[in-house]
């Protein structure tokens, strides 16, 4: 087995070239402090949580007397995880967090993924809940749950999806009734929550999608309610884990089924704008999954360079000699393409948090969010196919933990909004809402990218070319769903490869060395998928 | 669950448009009795065989008391099988078989390895160990092992892997050593050994590449041998399973560690040329695992299609009615994709069996043999991965079963020889060796295709045109390797497409209606393909 090591490297350049540094050091996390709390995180990670992704694999989760028993280990490295302070790194420090910006806690995120995913989906949703709480709750919900979150006294949870509500959720039946005395009471069955339930944290808060409108109302019939696990000091609240979904991989994470039996919940946010307040915490838990991408191509990278190095099958032309696979064409091609995926990915989810971080107009972040997070998402399946291929018959052993990276991986394409649903926000609806203000402000982006630049700009500029172009046929389109496909492709090629032209003439030879290959690979990348949208088109 | 369906329909229209009616029937196999064949064996395979695979992914095989106990209902599935004399119709009729041609054996294999992929692998080694024993056995050898193989009393393994020699079988290290009495004994150890034990059969016949020359002699000092497993009526040969691999998929298919002790074996075939003698199995057993990967992408397009029409998720845009997936673009599209991956890979494997049978030139069967071995098997693993995708959230569940699918499949593109190495093959042997008979004997193939259809052959014809271009560039070039990759892929869009274009304007109106998004799916294939090829190139 090769041990998990964090990509800090690889990571604090994606930070340096991606962010604003007078930015970041004004709001007291400069560079030398976000390398000091990653390197911190980094060995955390590497000694206490990597260690239980094996075992947690293999044992999975299970339900004892009605509650979620999680794997051998976990509780302890949650443990050790609330002692270290890393549950509150991103909530304000009023409240008792640490008020660690998006540069920081989106490697912190990218680390722990890549360390043990199922730890990261249970303990992932908490930013993304202070988050909503801070924007929508009450003053009294605010100093109520904030705190309770940063102490790591409580998880959250997010309740969406209902067997027939999934990709639309304007199906959802779970209803909200208001009591005579003006509180509020859940009653239906929520499936596939992450976290549900689980004897990591004391207690669990659930943010959860209801219908306080009639069912023509939609969408805009569902209210967002916080629901607690608990109620007062003993009493547990009339939710039920019915079951845990065995899963293809993820085994750690415990996927509920919950039945809420006329559960106390509070609304937050206004009535009839459930979903919208829910975005918050979604486009949040978007941005995450991709890094979980991110996670999953570094991590496959790293194993077959591992194994590649050690290997040897085959010999040299000329002298003979026995060599290690990683000299043989085809790995060293496949690997340079994970790797170009992992850092692209990174490059990618990076300058959107330092965009989020800066307050650049959100109609550019919600352009971008789909595009991170299908384009990381598929590549970190991508990559855990290769890795998989380059050890060959050892890849498809549990041994080497591959085929795990291709488990776990797997369902990032599909939580969070399928990646097909993806496609056709971003050509069916960012186009044209609000008159395509997402669509102009990464047109804007990317001419800037462009523009900043010395070096060669041509793959770039054809790829922008073809995305107006193509752009401008979906808004003239009555079935933009046709080209869905193609506009989610081409518009992750042109802010990729944007990105890389614009970093490349900043170079130190270090990192020119070190990122020689990946460039190459983005230029193939480029070429290949201009070409096949024409193809297509 | 959706249940194993044997897609009989689709396999006599691949038959029917692949074959050479007249050379089927004089050889007492027409379309009539080949058609009731597999009538028979998919009733069968839905029946008996079916049934055990979900059982078998999860409880696995075990090791107990050093042997192989198979997963519940296993043992009884084969008697049966046996009973009904599945595994003698490939042998010839003087040594107890039915003589089937490849034409109605491979539509066997492709319906048993959907049923149940595990049990097709433990017992889908007898074909090419019979061909094997017939063409290089002694009379002797033939008397003794065919008829064993034809009762089914005695199932094959092929052993090969060693755990330092894989893709490069030139470093094996199991000696053969002469004793004084002449008889050879075999001491080593073999790993990744397919039904190496099991309890399904009585006894089993190994077939062992062994060491009878020196390490330096490389592929030239290896010798093939017959080693039983057992001696006399109550004797065990020296082989012992030292462990069972622990790995992503196939869990109903024991893959052996063998300690091979001082095992009493005898050699078949000429000293020194083991390997080509095993060559004669591994061709069979490639287009074997082509087959693999056309049942994994049948089935998991069959279950996509079973679910994707009855699950709702959405509204019509004019009419406000629910809709089923199947009717939303993206879902559609995914799905003619699979179909497509799926019927191509039938129809390439199904035409190499054709071409085989009417005893076409080896050369162009050398050829054709590394194009369906790999385009199936990424078929099949793109297929499943497609299957997940509609089935959404239900599809990572273990459930639904299309991620075992997925699990399944992906070893397919390891095993028999990685498609890197095939794609390897196809680029720096087949078109130099003997003056590139074979890639000549390919080119006269689509070439003929071609001429013999009325339709539109534009694009089969800018694809062979950018073959014969690149076959010229890889045979002036120093570094073959450098084209495989794509050589591969413009291989097999190659063969596909002229396939497809040939049979296109035969086909019956109730063919073209099942068939047209088949065939607008080819057509963005080639075109693709093609495009990505000279971005690349």
């Amino acid at each position: 087995m090769i041990p998990f090591k964090a990509p800090i490297d690889d990571i604090l350049f994606a930070l340096s070239v991606t962010g604003d540094e007078n930015h970041a050091a004004e709001h007291g996390f400069d560079a030398e402090i976000t390398r000091e709390i990653l390197d911190h995180f980094a060995r955390f990670a590497e000694d206490v949580i990597a260690p239980i992704d094996e075992p947690g694999d293999q044992e999975g989760c299970k339900i004892e007397v009605g509650r979620v028993r999680m794997p051998p280990g976990f509780r302890a490295a949650y443990q050790a995880y609330v002692e270290q302070g890393w549950q509150s790194i991103s909530l304000a420090e009023e409240f008792g967090g640490q008020g660690a910006p998006a540069t920081v806690c989106g490697p912190i995120s990218e680390i722990l993924a890549g360390a043990c995913h199922s730890f990261q989906m249970v303990t992932g949703l908490v930013p993304g809940a202070a988050r909503l709480i801070a924007q929508f709750g009450t003053d009294d919900q605010r100093q109520t749950w904030l705190p309770k979150l940063a102490s790591g006294s409580h998880l959250a949870t997010m309740c969406l999806t209902e067997p027939q509500a999934g990709s639309d959720l304007s199906d959802i039946r779970t209803v909200a009734s208001q009591q005579e005395d003006g509180t509020w009471v859940l009653t239906g069955e929520k499936i596939f929550i992450s976290g549900g339930d689980q004897d990591l944290s004391d207690e669990i808060l659930h943010l959860v999608l209801a219908r306080t409108g009639t069912r023509e109302d939609g969408v805009r019939g569902l209210t967002l309610f916080l629901c607690p696990s608990d109620i007062g000091d003993t009493e547990r609240n009339a939710i039920t884990v019915t079951r845990i979904e065995e899963k293809m991989g993820l085994h750690a994470s415990p996927t509920c089924q919950l039945a809420f039996d006329g559960a106390t919940a509070t609304p937050i946010g206004p009535v009839g704008k459930g979903l919208m307040c829910m975005f918050t915490m979604m486009n949040h838990a978007r941005l995450d999954v991709a890094l979980q991408g991110v996670a999953h191509a570094t991590r496959a990278h790293h194993i077959a360079q591992s194994y590649a190095a050690e290997r040897t099958q085959g010999r040299d032309r000329n002298t003979g000699q026995s060599i290690s696979i990683d000299q043989h064409h085809d790995v060293a091609r496949m690997m340079a393409r994970q790797d170009m995926l992992a850092m692209t990915g990174r490059l990618m989810a990076y300058k959107t948090f330092a965009l989020m971080e800066m307050g650049t107009n959100s109609d550019l972040i919600e352009f971008l969010t789909p595009i991170c997070k299908s384009f990381c998402t598929d590549a970190g399946v991508e990559a855990a196919q290769i890795g998989i291929q380059v050890l060959g018959g050892y890849g498809y052993l549990r041994e080497y933990r591959v085929e795990q990276t291709l488990r776990d991986a797997r369902i990032c394409q599909i939580y969070e909004g399928t990646n097909g649903i993806h496609a056709l926000t971003l050509a069916g609806r960012l186009t044209r809402h609000k008159d395509g203000a997402s669509a102009k402000a990464f047109e804007a982006l990317i001419s800037d990218l462009i523009a900043g630049t010395r070096g060669d700009t041509e793959l770039a500029k054809q790829l922008l070319a073809y995305w107006q172009q193509m752009t401008s046929e979906i808004i003239a389109s009555d079935t933009p769903e046709k080209f869905a496909q193609d506009y989610m492709q081409i518009s992750a090629a042109t802010y990729g490869v944007a990105l890389w032209t614009e970093l490349a003439d900043r170079l130190s030879p270090d990192q020119t060395s070190r990122y020689e290959k990946c460039l190459a690979q983005v230029k193939e990348w480029g070429r290949v998928t201009l070409a096949c949208c024409k193809a297509r088109g």
